[in-house]
C-alpha cells in the first residue's frame, strides 16, 4: 500500500491503484509485440529478451517527443518469453506487466505468445487444476527443516486413490520454486492429464541446495551453527542432497501423501545440476526408481586425475551394471544441440553404451534453456507409469 | 537463464550467476540502512520506501565519481519496509535484493529490521513450519474453478487431529496471495503457535474478486463467456464473493481438510474490502462464525439515498439483532487513527452500540497499511477458539 504508483491517475486515493494507462507488452494479431516505457527524464532504454539470439542480444527503444519509449519486435513464434528493460544502465521491470518470474536471484517479466508450441503450459480456465503444496519436512541428513513443493493432480482432494510419484529436480541457481515458476509444471501436468496424455501423478519438487532450508527469496539462510556450512555456489554438489532425497524426502512423501510405492511407481528427473543429482541417486540406489530422466546434463570431466579418476570410473561402472540389472523401465537423456553441456551428455551416452545399458536419447535444438526443459517435461511425463 | 546479469563477473559462464558484488540494502548494527545502485549513465536515482512519512516521501541517492549511487537512511525501528528505486523517471527494483513482494500489480523490494516489533513475522529456522497449499475448487456460485491458499499448522501432515478454521480475507487490489505475501500469515501463525499464543488452526485465504479465477500474475482473466462479466475494480463488491464463500468455500474446506465444524470452530476476518465482506457474510449468516474481525473497515456511507437508504439500514438493523442473538464469542474491530476509513469504523461502532451489540475495539496508530494488518492478525489469532 506504500505510496501510489507514479502513474496513478491524478487524485487517486492513496492505497488504491489506478489502472495502468500504458499497454506493455502489446501482442498484435500477427505476433509482433510492442513494449513501452514512459519517462521524460531517461536518455536510453534497452530491452533484453529471450527472443534475441546471438551475441549482444539487446535492442534499443525509441523515444518520441512525449517521453514514450517504444519498440516493436517479431513476429515471434508461440513461446514464453522473458525480458527486462535497462534504463540508463539500470535493470528495470516493465511496470505495466504483472507477469513476473524469479530465476534464482533475478526477476524478469514474461509474456506468452499463444499457439501450438506454447499451448501445453498455458493456464486454461476450463481444465481441472492440480494443487501445489509448499510443505516443510524434517531432514535428518541435512540437519534442519526444509521446504518442497508437491503437485497433486486435480481430484486428489476429493478421492481416496493412491498415485505414482515423480521427483523433479532443478538446476544450479534455482530452488524448490523453479519448476513451478520457470518450468510451469502445474500448467503442463494439468494439461497433459486433462488431455489423457499423462497419468495422474504426484510431482515432488525439492530444493537441491543442501545449504538452504527454502527458496532464497522467502527463507533466510540457515546460520552455520544450525546446519551445514553455507556454500554460496555448488551447494548441490556435496552429495548431501542426494542422500537426503532418498532417506528424508521419499519416506515423507510416501507417509503423508496418498502415494503408490515400489520402483514402478517412482520416477525421477532433473535438469542440469538436477540431472547430476538424478544420476547419483539412481546409480546409488538401483531398484528404487523405474523411470529416470537426465535433462541437459551428463558426465562432467572430474577434477580428479590418475588413480582417483580410475577409482571413480570403476565405481561408476559397477553402479551402472547394478542399475542395469535392477529392471528399470526408462532411462531418458535429453540435450540441446547448442547446450554447453553437450559433451557431457555424449560422455554419459558413451558410458552407457559401453555397458549395453538401454536408454532413449532425445536431441533438441537450442541450448541450456527453460524453453527446452518445459519441452522435455512435456515429453517425459507422458512416458511414466505405463 | 536469458543473458547474464549486467553485474556478472567478467568471464562468468552464461546461465550461471556470479554473486552480486553490490550490497544493497546494507543494514548496519545501528539500524541505519544503505541502498546502492550502480550506473555510469543514469542522472537521477530516487528511493520511495515505507519508512518515509508525510507528503512527497522520496529521497534522492547521491552519485560518486565511479557511478555508484547511494543513500543511507534511518536508524529505522524494527519493521518490514518495502521500497523501490526510480531511475531517471522509471521505477526499478533493487537488483541486489532477492526479497521482492507483489502488492496487486506492483512489485516492491523489502527488507526486515530485526527486533521485537518485527520478530513475530520473521521466518525462523528453528520453529516448526505449517504448510501453505494453493488449492483449486469448484464454485457453483461464481461459475468457474477458483484458487485459494490454505495454511495448515506444523504437524498437520503427521497426525489425524481436526483443527478449527480461520477464514482471512484481503482488500481491494489484492488476491489470494496477499495475506501470505504481504501479510506474512505463515510466519505469524508459525511463531504464534510455536510460542503457545495461538491454537493450531487452519487458515483459509481466498480471492475476494469474484471476476478472478486466481492471482492476476499467474492466472489469466476469465473470458466473459465462462463466468461473470470482468469488473476491473470493485469486483469484490457484487455480493457474489460473500455468497460463494458460504456455499462453496466453507463446504470444500470442511470436506477436504481435517476441519472441526460448527460456529465455535469457525472464525472470519478481513481487511478493508475484506472487512466489508466479513460484515456481509456474518450479517447474512448468523450462527455460522463465532469469531469475527473487521480490520480497517466499517460501514461506508452508501450510494443510496432517501427510501432506499432507510430500507438498507432497516435490513442491517434486523441482521445485527439476529447476529447478536446467535451467540458469537468475539466481534473485534481494529482501525488506525490515521486511516482514511476511520469514519466508517466509527459508524460501525455507533451502529453496534445502538443495538447494545458487544464488540472489542482496538485503535492503533498509523493508517491503511500492511504493517497494521500484520499487527491486527497477530493480536486477533491468539483470541480464537478459546
Amino acid at each position: 500500500q506504500v505510496t501510489p504508483r507514479p502513474e496513478a491517475a491524478p487524485g487517486a486515493r492513496p492505497g488504491f491503484r489506478a489502472p495502468a494507462r500504458i499497454i506493455s507488452p502489446e501482442i498484435m494479431p500477427d505476433n509482433k509485440v510492442t513494449f513501452r516505457v514512459y519517462s521524460k527524464d531517461a536518455s536510453k532504454v534497452t530491452i533484453t529478451g529471450e527472443w534475441q539470439t546471438g551475441p549482444g542480444g539487446v535492442e534499443e527503444l525509441v523515444k518520441n517527443d512525449t517521453g514514450m519509449f517504444s519498440i516493436t519486435v517479431g513476429p515471434l513464434k508461440p513461446e514464453l518469453y522473458a525480458y527486462n528493460f535497462t534504463v540508463d544502465g539500470v535493470k528495470a521491470l516493465d511496470a505495466n506487466n504483472v507477469q513476473v518470474r524469479r530465476d534464482g536471484t533475478n526477476y524478469q517479466n514474461f509474456f506468452i505468445i499463444p499457439g501450438p508450441e506454447s499451448d501445453l503450459y498455458f493456464h486454461k480456465n476450463n481444465v481441472p487444476h492440480g494443487t501445489v503444496t509448499k510443505v516443510w519436512y524434517k531432514s535428518s541428513v541435512i540437519g534442519f527443516d526444509r521446504r518442497m513443493y508437491v503437485y497433486t493432480p486435480a481430484g486428489y482432494e476429493g478421492d481416496t486413490q493412491r498415485y505414482p510419484v515423480f521427483y523433479l529436480l532443478h538446476g544450479a541457481g534455482g530452488d524448490e520454486d523453479a519448476w513451478t515458476n520457470m518450468g510451469r509444471t502445474a500448467q503442463i501436468m494439468d494439461n497433459l492429464i486433462a488431455q489423457g496424455k499423462a497419468k495422474p501423478m504426484i510431482v515432488v519438487m525439492t530444493n537441491g541446495n543442501a545449504n538452504q532450508a527454502g527458496a532464497q527469496n522467502e527463507v533466510p539462510p540457515v546460520p552455520v551453527t544450525q546446519g551445514q556450512q553455507g556454500i554460496p555456489s555448488g551447494s548441490g554438489m556435496t552429495g548431501k542432497f542426494e542422500e537426503h532425497l532418498v532417506k528424508d524426502v521419499v519416506p515423507f512423501i510416501e507417509k503423508n501423501f496418498r502415494a503408490l510405492t515400489g520402483k514402478d511407481n517412482r520416477a525421477i528427473a532433473g535438469l542440469s545440476m538436477g540431472g547430476g543429482h538424478t544420476q547419483t541417486i539412481t546409480n546409488d540406489n538401483p531398484g528404487m526408481f523405474s523411470y529416470i530422466g537426465v535433462f541437459s546434463m551428463g558426465i562432467m570431466a572430474g577434477r580428479q586425475q590418475g588413480a582417483d579418476a580410475e577409482k571413480i570410473e570403476k565405481e561408476r561402472d559397477a553402479k551402472i551394471e547394478a542399475l542395469k540389472k535392477s529392471g528399470y523401465k526408462l532411462y531418458w537423456i535429453a540435450c540441446g544441440k547448442d547446450d554447453f553441456v553437450y559433451q557431457s551428455a555424449l560422455t554419459l551416452r558413451n558410458t552407457l553404451d559401453k555397458h549395453n545399458f538401454k536408454y532413449v536419447y532425445r536431441e533438441s535444438t537450442g541450448g541450456h534453456t527453460w524453453a527446452n526443459w518445459r519441452i522435455y517435461l512435456s515429453e517425459f511425463a507422458p512416458m511414466l507409469f505405463k
